[in-house]
């Protein structure tokens, strides 16, 4: 790959009906960025505020039928003026580089030096050097490079630095100013500052093209997404695109989501780059009269995250379904976690929670995760429920759990932790009578999209969500060193915990119903709530046996369509032991989209629905997703229940890996672990498994007792057995199947 | 006046040492703005945001010895995602012109119409039109014109529209989304979008120039503020401009607060401006060997506010004092209220409050009053004290009582009411012990630059301050319909003012003292506190007039040396009917400065240094402001207290006129009220009165009975005499003085 000549010049010519060229997205072809490095200078800024305006540019690029369609709750911006600083002991004199993004002042052991200096010469010693930019357009952002003094995320930054000094001469008391340590990324190059930042793209090209009169059919082989790239265009005209995920979408000029409309006017042949990315299979191209295209290709954008884990089996179709999972995946995994990649193109704390767990299993990427949190949560006040939604609220607390027991990264929590603590208290400020979450005036309670799902009174769903978000918030107060907060959550999450169960179980139905309203349980029994309380363990040991034959494996109970809520359902029922039910359920429903020929999975599957029904949602024609993060989630079952590697410690120091073949006949593959990742091979009649760091714990139930030279053997009970593995050992051992 | 040919093309051979083009001021020379017009279509934004944008370029700004010199407290954006909408019956179709700053949708009826339409056809009948504008550079802002259809502040605005629809169709609940009134100023034309926001300039000369070697130095006759242009440059070199607002100041390199570096590179003779307006009276140029310079003129930054106010008398030295006071207003007077146009250029509270008061009697300019106050305000949460200092919070309550009282707008109280109601509560959530304001870590308690003045403790000061602002806020609650709120804060007011006196009046020595420590009175008398209780009349009589002897009359007291406290001390005493004694201090303060070669009045002043000295502060040789806002108090202190003009109720609708010559033979002017201005003139045996809209009162002391044709003359006891004015009439009055 290398850089295009001149896109810029190329765009000149072409009449943008859609944006103006400051909000177009500018392709940029790079060979990928290169891996972080803690010893090189970086640039860096106020932590969480690159992400915050780099997802204000991101979420502002959907459109719908030529329109531009934002989001509806309230975005934040960056701090404008933000100091940076940092002592540094030099055994010799060093020069350093400076270079910032806006007005900025240095100052050296408290001295403004004159002008915005961009090369100077710190003496050796011990010195303090502050660093205080001014941007309201971008980030405030600062790269600094010597040959010790470097910019990193162990600088310290602040919005006020509450420095003066009075008539007198006295200085201020700054022992108020909060600083935090600076946030960062793998910017290494000094030229290639926060605000240019751009995904990488790279060529792809139509498998089949089908022309005719003035109209061309492209179909690129499988969903995709980027910038449609026109060849040797030349005349005066109109150019339209229709875009389709489903060659239905893209050959309808009135229904399809998304299109581009172009007026060119060139002698000459020229390219024309489209200045926003788009997602689609199929493209239809028109043109008027006057207007000749020699060729169709694109530029195709993606994250430059590496895959570190894997599944195969000996099951082809399982194998269809991870790879194209893995695909789902890809495309949904750009500068944050979206929701899918044709409409919303948005930040979705629900979305967002799912993408996390699959993460885990498949990148073990820690920059999404946590710029996707940052962006998520924007900053004070707290005006409405994350994405306007009350459980979305809940499932970002619940996504920084999983962050700290997935990586152990301590820091981030106590930096942010104060972010967390506005948002739970804008929650409990909200709670009914009873002192229970419940709909106020603009909430959405979402839970699923499902037919006539009741969000009237306090659902149990949201209930639940918040005892386990105050949990996580105990524990975070903790961590944060904020005892009394500390102290102050894990009462309420006790006392919450406490009345649950008298408020919502049912003992006649066996089940936790759905809501009560007007201080009254109501009836209702779905899915949601009881598959929750399993995989949080909840219930005791009667009660999740009840549910599971009560609620999960009763028809009756209205079922789920969305992979959203069936990646908990089937969850749930991993977490009991069903792996053989839930592969079963896997290839059924993911299948089922893969025999209709789908290239990425949906956001949304009834298996009941013909033909084009498929592509219909949200009373549109082809309203639905056909890519969607959430249809990812064998990404997760598979590398979670499967292979079986759960963390049991924060960072994975312990863990335990619990294979599953779940009727398969073998299974194998790879799980990250931020330490190396962990290889597995499971087969009825043996396990290979291979260590990353930490302290592991292998798990099997056989029917004999497993032999295994590298470890001992240790007999639970039944027919389970465990074994203690070593960091980096492999570890090969022969057992008996159960089933 | 005409536009500059070629401003920016001049600057682009200049080399800035010091800022980048993107942050330079960029002049514009314009014959002014356009009154308001209601009923002309206007550029608008969310209430507040373009204050805060505009703030943001003005206060960053300054710059000292070269460096950039920024703010040292949190500076806050706009919100980058804007919801516009209003409804409209229209007899006939009609189109309308869009425009906008951003990227942006229209919906018409909630439809949303393709790509970013910029001219539509809107039907006849009722209709709903709707524009969302995303921007992160600069402030979402629209601009809308049809016949009818016209973006002005009644257009509604939200950051959070929350309007979504569900699968299956049904409507978000928006019952939660906070709508406002746009923002708006006098931007009338379409084709200068308020990013584009300048101030005008027109061109100044020196008065003098002495030309020695390479080195000139420009006298401009009198303090002035604006861009130095350079005519005629040609060569290869260096200029250094080295300004000063005394001669002193621009001679020394050294130690000149301001100065600007270039370096040059040309061989045709050009015009360059300095990409920053600077402060001086004085400009000493020196250039390089290879570099020429033709002449040096400037151009006079300014803003376009009227002057409605006036005062003339019988004292020449007065007059001098009230116009070199207006002067000072004027280039004070900017985008918004600065404290000093030399060095910080920043928006203080303390400052700004002062300004607000004196531009009652000056411009009645109700804009620059309501930006300061938003842009003083900024956002929320609050972190800090405004400007991190205690008092300076309370002013800015203070102010917006001020504001409701000069001119009655309650529209304005309503709309930002909840920024009141945040700040309030931060101030009451740092309370000690005792229920009083105590200087927390990191606030910065400054009463005034005073030698010595303690700030330890609770200071009574910031309680009668805390007290005053309680009263504004159950006020304001109260116009913002938040009764309960009103009610709340009314009490806490009562509660306080009950407490104040027995926790710091000191019967022995017939005054308040200046602080609590430890829970015990201190025996320290300052004037702040007893001068501030004279003019809140929080005084009883008898402690009003041992106070007046006490502490006002009474040289032992620590004497002030500041015009910012100067101007409420001499409030206080005109309050007590000492216009006699203030117009000899007036004489001898302000004409002391005047006798001086003041041009502008100062920071502070005290006679009893010499020469040079006076430019001293801060510890540096020329670190004080000799054209600083709080200089011009004169201003406010013979409108309200001389020609005695002072509004009874919100907006002039009941008025007081109270003469007083205080020793002159006659005086005369205008005071502006919004609705008209009075006109009085008054010698020792005449009055002459014509009013403006409203109530009036006028009320003399006189040893005869006055006589009116136009009014009844009614005897209050004494030599007291009231009349009753009737709106836009003119009286005149016969009377005898009594001094």
């Amino acid at each position: 790959m290398k850089k295009l000549p001149g896109i810029t010049a190329l765009l000149c010519f072409v009449t943008l009906t859609l944006f103006s060229s400051t909000q177009a997205q500018q392709p940029q072809q790079t060979s990928g960025r290169p891996a972080i490095d803690s010893k090189a200078a970086s640039w860096i800024w106020y932590p969480g505020d690159f992400e915050i305006w780099l997802s204000n540019r991101v979420q502002n690029r959907r459109t719908d039928r030529g329109s531009f369609f934002p989001v509806f709750w309230k975005i934040d911006s960056h701090y404008p003026l933000i100091d940076f600083h940092k002592e540094f002991d030099l055994t010799a004199p060093e020069e350093i580089v400076i270079k910032t993004e806006g007005n900025y002042n240095v100052k050296v052991d408290g001295q403004p030096l004159e002008g915005t200096p961009t090369r100077i010469t710190i003496p050796s010693g011990h010195h303090k050097i502050n660093v205080k930019v001014f941007n309201q357009a971008s980030v405030p952002a600062i790269y600094i490079s010597g040959p010790n003094i470097k910019s990193d995320t162990s600088w310290l930054v602040t919005f006020e630095d509450k420095e003066w000094i009075d008539e007198t001469g006295k200085t201020s008391d700054i022992s108020a100013t909060k600083w935090l340590n600076a946030g960062g990324w793998n910017f290494y190059d000094p030229s290639v500052p926060p605000s240019a930042f751009r995904l990488p793209v790279k060529p792809q090209y139509a498998v089949q093209v089908n022309k005719s009169q003035n109209a061309t059919l492209l179909d690129f082989g499988k969903e995709t997404f980027g910038f449609i790239k026109l060849h040797g265009v030349k005349g005066n005209g109109g150019v339209r695109l229709y875009y389709g995920e489903s060659k239905e979408e893209a050959l309808s000029e009135k229904n399809a989501i998304t299109f581009d409309k172009l007026q060119l006017h060139t002698t000459i042949k020229r390219d024309s780059i489209m200045p926003l990315t788009k997602a689609f299979r199929y493209v239809n191209m028109i043109t008027d009269g006057g207007i000749t295209v020699d060729s169709v290709s694109m530029l195709y954008e993606y994250a430059d995250v590496k895959e570190a884990g894997s599944f195969k089996c000996s099951d082809a179709e399982i194998n269809k379904i991870y790879d194209i999972s893995k695909y789902t995946f890809e495309l949904n995994t750009r500068e944050f976690f979206i929701d899918g990649i044709k409409r919303d193109r948005w930040i979705w704390s629900g979305d967002a929670y799912q993408s996390y767990l699959m993460n885990y299993y498949l990148y073990f990427d820690r920059g999404t995760v946590t710029r996707t949190t940052l962006a998520l949560r924007g900053k004070d006040p707290v005006t409405s429920h994350m994405n306007t939604i009350m459980d979305y609220t809940f499932y970002w607390f619940l996504g920084i759990y999983d962050y700290y027991l997935y990586t152990g990264d301590k820091a981030f929590i106590a930096q942010f932790y104060p972010r967390m603590q506005t948002l739970m208290e804008y929650c409990l400020g909200r709670r009914n009578s009873e002192g229970l979450m419940e709909g106020m005036t603009g909430d959405w309670v979402f839970v699923d999209w499902a037919d006539k799902l009741s969000k009237k009174g306090a659902l149990s769903f949201e209930q639940l969500l918040l005892c386990r978000s105050l949990e996580v918030m105990a524990l975070c107060a903790d961590i944060a060193n904020e005892k009394s907060d500390a102290t102050r959550y894990q009462q309420y999450a006790t006392d919450l915990r406490t009345r649950f169960f008298p408020l919502y179980w049912n003992e006649a139905k066996k089940a936790l119903v759905h809501s009560r309203v007007d201080g009254k349980q109501t009836d209702n029994v779905t899915r949601y709530t009881n598959m929750f309380a399993i995989f949080f363990d909840y219930f005791n040991d009667v009660q999740k046996n009840a549910v599971k034959h009560s609620v999960l494996l009763n028809d009756s109970i209205q079922k789920i369509t969305t992979p959203y809520m069936r990646f908990y359902e089937l969850e749930a029922l991993c977490a009991l032991g069903e792996q053989s039910y839930v592969l079963k359920e896997m290839k059924d429903y993911w299948g089922g989209m893969l025999r209709l020929g789908a290239t990425s999975f949906w956001e949304e599957y009834n298996p009941a629905k013909k033909g084009a029904e498929h592509y219909a949602m949200y009373g549109r024609e082809f309203g639905k997703s056909l890519c969607h993060a959430w249809g990812a989630s064998p990404i997760y079952l598979l590398g979670k229940y499967y292979l079986g590697v759960k963390p049991t410690s924060p960072g994975y120091k312990t863990y335990v890996i619990e294979p599953a073949l779940g009727g398969l006949q073998w299974m194998e593959g790879k799980v990250p672990t931020g330490n190396g990742n962990i290889i597995i091979y499971c087969s009825t009649g043996e396990v290979k498994v291979t260590t990353a760091d930490g302290l592991g714990t292998l798990k099997i139930a056989s029917s004999k007792k497993p032999e295994c030279k590298e470890a001992s053997v240790v007999s639970k009970g039944g027919n389970l057995y465990e074994m203690t593995l070593q960091p980096f050992t492999t570890y090969n051992i022969k057992y008996k199947s159960l089933k």
